[in-house]
């Protein structure tokens, strides 16, 4: 249990006051943080409330969108965003700012991945100066267009190489890479890059993109095998079930939450 | 135009006598066959259609299933399954075989892409007493569970490496690798192994996995820039327009047929 932290999306129905309660009870040590909830009780109020449940902050969730095309069209200044997100993050004692990097403006998707990497290049003092390490987030290549244009380990290690490891590291989410032929090969090289691992099944077949994803068992993933990699490559850190799934978000948050440990505890701890 | 290639699924609501007597309409040379629909009239029937209209068959889609799992359950024997999708694309006059090689069954990703390179080596002399390629088809990762443990170019290139070219080559499809980093320097690389391209955008958000393509200049992805890197690498043969489009399939055939040349001239060509 000591490495299990609760993605807050996984019980979405559940506002911040509610999933610190609920970890409390559940013996969840760590929490991920999503900032429309938040922004619902304003980020001093948060900070409190996580801090006085002495819940480790594993991450906040989200920054990036510096190609500037989101899934609902086009977003505003990605490095003003992300200079934002950074001072809630530090504020919240968030250890990473996860990074959704953004999608694709017309056909140029060479310019888009140019302006992910430009961005980056803005952001990494803020970062460095605020204690908080950017998490750079391959999403799966469903979400090229309109969502990440970063979509394999490989890449988001050559974005991350210029940058010292406290400032910028990957994020490894199953979700999203484990068709990768060359995902094993990638978590191995990333080593001291890792800043984080989110645990995630996804359905077959799948339903929606976003949503078609499943607690950690119930899916084709190897989360233990994908853990594994992680551990030889040092990374020690929190394991986050991270889940988007309509069904577990219409349960009452409490059984959602029970069903999201026990499935961490037999596919993957 | 002489490079356009009809892929049949493209105007599924036509026969092969239908498609045929198109593709003379429209000015179509070449065309893409279907194994339903060849069966609709019959092997032999088929191929006296296609001889008699003067069509180039650039392929028969397909063989494969090589991991025994596929999108409606387990698959039959994938090696036997190939073996006599090889000799009806012989009697068709087909240059090529598409191979889809299959999904999961379970978890074991790394056991499921073994089973692959096992069913090839099985096929392979098969192919080249027949005189028919082999393509070898990486799908979209979003099919991996389900349909195709094959998702990247380079997995197909190394897949092919052990064969002769003209036993073993590599369809390049722009829906199922344009998000692929590595897409330019896999279809450099790849050089004679390609043996087919297919045309084809993705919409945006998608709607669903199977059905979410779209024509040429419909989505982001940038033809002329993916055809070139292909002509570059030496390919020359013919350009399938293949897509999966319930709106296209609601169509009368001619008008889908009358949009598909009009997107290939204005796109990809």
């Amino acid at each position: 249990m000591e490495r299990l932290s609760l993605n807050q999306i996984t019980v979405r129905q559940w506002s911040l006051a509610e999933a610190v309660e609920g970890c409390a009870r559940h013996g969840v040590g760590a929490i991920g943080l999503w900032r429309d909830k938040v922004a619902e009780v304003g980020v001093d109020e948060a900070a409190a409330l996580v801090r006085r449940a002495g819940l480790r902050v594993s991450s906040l969730c989200r920054g990036g969108f510096f190609t500037g095309r989101g899934p609902d069209g086009p977003t505003g200044d990605g490095v003003a965003g992300t200079r934002a997100a950074l001072e809630e993050a530090a504020r919240l004692g968030a250890e990473v700012l996860v990074l959704v990097v953004g999608g694709v403006a017309g056909t140029d998707l060479a310019g888009a991945r140019r302006r992910v990497a430009e961005g980056l290049e803005q952001v990494v003092p803020d970062a460095l100066r605020l204690g908080v390490r950017l998490g750079l987030e391959p999403l799966h290549p469903v979400t090229c267009a309109d969502r990440s244009v970063l979509v394999t380990l490989d890449q988001a290690l050559a974005l991350a190489a210029p940058y010292p490891v406290e400032a910028v590291g990957v994020v490894v989410d199953e979700y999203h890479v484990w068709w990768d032929p060359r995902v094993e090969e990638a978590i191995a090289a990333a080593g001291a890059r890792i800043c984080g691992f989110h645990a995630c099944d996804t359905l077959v077949p799948l339903p929606d993109p976003l949503l078609g994803r499943a607690l950690p068992g119930d899916g084709p993933i190897d989360h233990r095998r994908l853990r594994a990699c992680a551990d030889a490559a040092g990374y020690a850190g929190p394991i986050e079930v991270e889940v988007f799934n309509a069904d577990l978000w219409a349960l009452p948050g409490d059984e959602a939450l029970t069903r999201t440990v026990r499935a961490y505890l037999d596919h993957v701890a």
